[in-house]
Formats: structure tokens, sequence, C-alpha cells
């Protein structure tokens, strides 16, 4: 479990690595009030993952945990990006795990960011299983994509910043797949700002888990697979959320594609579906802020195919 | 002329009606110090212009100038959808001029805009010879792409706004095409920054300007030829640029595209080719700044196609 504490300690621990990302405040015919559009896309390697990742590395080099064989995760997506920028950033050797069906594009990505890359299994779980082995092996930090304190405490890190650029605050909206994101703003604005976790129907993670009692597994599918597509979400992360009182939307494939598409029509921000989401809610009218409600929404990644907008 | 008192009364004209638009602090491991990213492309219908057509066409409403035949302005690019925006924003009729060349695209744009699209002429002047012909005969506001004191001092409001978000400024990159937003940014900025109009090899107004001792025709082309492709620089542009000593620099396609490629690769930013191109020198180490020389690029524009990024 972490705390605002956590996330403030990770904040000077990754001060000058991250990117302050920008805010827009954007007026909506169909809303009452501008919402804050948080532009994290902007962030290193495209998405908030950056975050989590500099606070989970930086805290193991000052606890004397950083050997040779550096740091492993294993994800062909955000948050392997993430691993191997901070690894580079700060020369030491990311081995980054991947399903071998993970196309060449994904892989070539890494390849850029000097990391060492596996193709190992058919499933995620299989590159997780290999990455967690190849820790065990060689002494390797590894690096989980979202379940583990220190990520979901840098992660985050953009609330306390959104908090110093937004005057005032009642609600902010966060997509959820595996939850890390959602338990590092939720832990910082416990007791300050409601937070929503928004997530596709076709993998709701966070709702099963509340309905459940505890996280269990989901299917995933839909169109934001790429980035929300956990099985189920972090046990950190499911136990902030109910700490903090964190509530849910579910959101259909149809009105994401259309929220990202309305993203690039109005402002020309092109991000991955999986970030379209969290406006989703807000856009068809599912959500109805109250007159006087100030409300920001997380743009949490664009690591997206750009052949279909525009 | 204008100077920057022009630029402040443009400036509480349009309150409220344009975006304040981000700024993003951006480090390039390149450069001695970060640059302040103008994120501009962020604007309605996605450039500077919508800051110009407000300023020319309120004033002209202020002054009782604003008859039932609205406005009219010739252009198939970014002053057109600018123009359509306003007229629409304060319900008043948008009549706009293209070349019978203009890409059905363009066209479909401007009429989900609500403007009336006439077609005329194969090339653009025959579109604004018409479009000039038809506001003497109907009595509409013209509306110029850039060559109108309005036009000039509303895209200034620009520089205003930058000022108030970055600190400290001591030099401002600003891609030139017809010159508008050069004009105003160089008013708004004199004695106080320096600025350097960018301009692509393959239509350089300004230079060949200068150069001339006065506005001169130029042959244009090149990938930026959408949005800075004016055959020549305005007369308010360039009185502006020779009194406030605006300094320039010519870049070549490839050097665009590059920076283009660049701000997608490094920011998940998608800009036009006309943008990136003012970004262009300072990537390529064209132009070399001081070690605490304090830079912004104004990234102005996103009517872009995304198909040839990321």
């Amino acid at each position: 479990m972490i705390t605002r504490s956590d996330v403030v300690t990770a904040m000077r621990r990754i001060d000058g690595r991250v990117r302050t990302t920008p805010v827009l405040a954007a007026h909506f015919n169909t809303l009452p009030a501008p919402v804050a559009l948080k532009l994290e896309y902007l962030q290193h390697t495209g998405s908030f993952k950056a975050r989590g990742a500099f606070n989970r590395i930086l805290a193991a080099r000052e606890n004397g945990r950083m050997g040779k064989a550096g740091v492993v995760t294993a994800s062909g997506g955000n948050a392997g990006l993430a691993v191997a920028h901070v690894a580079r950033s700060i020369a030491v050797e990311a081995t980054v795990f991947v399903p071998e069906t993970s196309p060449k594009v994904k892989v070539d990505r890494l390849v850029r960011l000097g990391a060492v890359v596996h193709r190992s299994g058919e499933r995620y779980q299989d590159a997780y299983e290999a990455a967690v082995k190849h820790a065990d092996d060689s002494g390797a930090l590894f690096c989980h994509a979202y379940d583990q304190a220190e990520v979901c405490a840098g992660q985050g890190t953009l609330a306390i910043e959104l908090e110093r650029q937004a005057e005032t605050l009642d609600t902010v909206f966060v997509a959820v797949g595996g939850g890390g994101l959602l338990a590092g703003v939720a832990a910082a604005f416990e007791g300050r700002v409601q937070v929503i976790g928004v997530e596709p129907e076709s993998s709701p993670t966070l709702a099963a888990a509340l309905s459940a009692g505890r996280p269990v597994d989901v299917a995933v599918g839909g169109v934001c697979v790429d980035s929300l597509g956990a099985t189920r979400i972090g046990d950190i992360p499911y136990g902030v959320a109910v700490r903090a009182g964190v509530r849910w939307l579910l959101v259909d494939d149809e009105h994401v594609i259309g929220a990202r598409q309305f993203l690039w029509d109005e402002f020309r921000v092109a991000v991955e579906y999986g970030a379209a989401a969290a406006l989703a809610p807000l856009l068809s009218g599912q959500y109805r802020p109250e007159p006087d409600e100030r409300i920001a929404v997380v743009l949490c990644g664009a690591n997206t195919d750009l052949i279909d907008l525009g």
C-alpha cells in the first residue's frame, strides 16, 4: 500500500528526470465549466510510465540494490519503453521480455532505446514469468508494470504536479488497466479530490475487483487492449482504490473511439485509445458534472498508430 | 503598421475567445538550456489564425462595420478555417473563396464549420480577387490571411501570453509565410525579445524582401507550401520586421521533415511542416544558442496529414 507521503518522496526523487507536462483548459459546449486536460502523453516515451520507472529504479540505486545485471521487465508496451528509457538515462542495462507474438515495430522501439529484448512464450504471462526468473537468476532489478509500491508512487507524481497547475480540483478522471496510475493518483489525492477510474467494458479490472471484493482475472479485449489490457488489477492499486474511495465508470469501444477522434478534431491531440477512454464519460454524457465542479482528465499516453486519425 | 499597444488591445478584445495554449519546457541533448515550446497548434481550428480572425472580426463589429453580408476571405487553409470558426461563434455568415484546385477534404472542412464556399479560378490569386470583389459588391467584411493590422495584432496575442508563461525570454523562433504571426510577435516583443523568422528555402518571403528593400514576389514550393506558401510577405509584416530588427534563417525541406518527425518521436506532438520549420534551425545546429540563452519556439499549427508519422 502507498500513501500521499510515498508520492511526495517520489516527487523529490525523480525531480528533473521527468517532464512537467502542461495542462490545457478545455471548454466543451456540453459541459458547464472548463476541463483541465493533463497532457501527460507528452512525457518521455509517450506515457506516464516513465514516472514510475524512474522512481522504482532510482530508489533501488539509492538503497544499493542496483547491480551489474541492471533492470528487467516484461512488456512490449508503455512499461517496457519507460524502463528502457530510464535504464539508458542512468547507464544501466535493461532487459525486456516480450511474448513471441509481439510485433516487430514494438521490439524495434525497445532496441532503439538500448534494451536487450527476449521473446519468450506465446502469452504475456509467459514473458512475465521469464522476466521474474531472469531477475532471480541474474540479480537484475525486476520492474513490474504496475504492482510495486515505488512504481505506483512514481505515477502519482502526476497528481502533485496537476495540483500545482490547476487552481482548484474536485474530480479527476484516470484510465485503469493494471491500476498503477490510479493507485498513485488516488494515494496523492486521498481526502482531497475524488478520483474516478475509467475502464473499458472489455477489460473491467477495477469494477470486477470491487464487485468480487478482491482482484480477479477478467477477459481482455477491445480497442484499449494495448495499453489497458491487464488481466487483473494489482494488489496495491486495489487496496488504495478501496481505501481512498475511488469510483469507477465503464466505457464501450464506440465512445472511446469517438473520444480519441474528438481530441484530434478539436484539439490536434493524438493519443492512444486507452488515454482517450478517460475523457469518454464526459463527452458521452454518461457523467454529468455539477455546474461548478472542477474536473481534470489525465491523457496518459500516445503510443498509437496515427493511420486512422485525421 | 502595428505596435505592442495594438497587440495589448487585441488581447483584451479576444479574451475568453481563444485558448490559452500551454508551454512545454523541452530539454534537448544538443542544447545547453531547455526550450519553451509554445503549443499553439492546440488553438481552435488547429492554428494561431483564430487569434487574428477574432481580432479583425470583433473590431469590425465594435465599430459598427459588421453588416448582414458577414465576412469573406480567400483561403482553403488555416486562415479560412479560422475565419469560418470565428464567424460561426458569433453567428455571422462566412464566405470563403478557394481555387478550383482545392481538394475536397479542405472544402468539406470549411463547410462543416458552416462556411459558404465558392471555388473560383485556378490559382490562389484568382480566389483572392473574387473574395475582394465579393466584399466590394456585398459589403461583407474582408479578412486578409495576414496583411491587415487587426489580423497581425491578433496573432501577436500569442506573444503576450508566452511572456506570462515563460519567466525570462531572450529569443523566439517563428515560422514565416505571409508574415502575420511574425508581425504580431515582433510588435509585441519589440525592444524586449529577439524574434527570428524561420522560412523555407523554397519560399523565402522575408529574406527576399529584406534583401530587395521591399516585399517582392518569390517562387513557392516545398513541404511547407500548404501553410507558409504565400508568394510575398505582407506590407505590415515587412514594415514591422524592419522596424523591430527581426532576424531570419532559411531551412531546407530535409531539416523541416526531420524536425516534424522528431517532434512526434520525442514528444508525441504532431504538427504541420510549416510549424516544425521553426524548430529546425535548433535541431540541425544551424543556430547555436548561448549557454544561458532562453529560447521559445512557436509550434503554430497542426492541420496536417498524419499518414507519414509514427
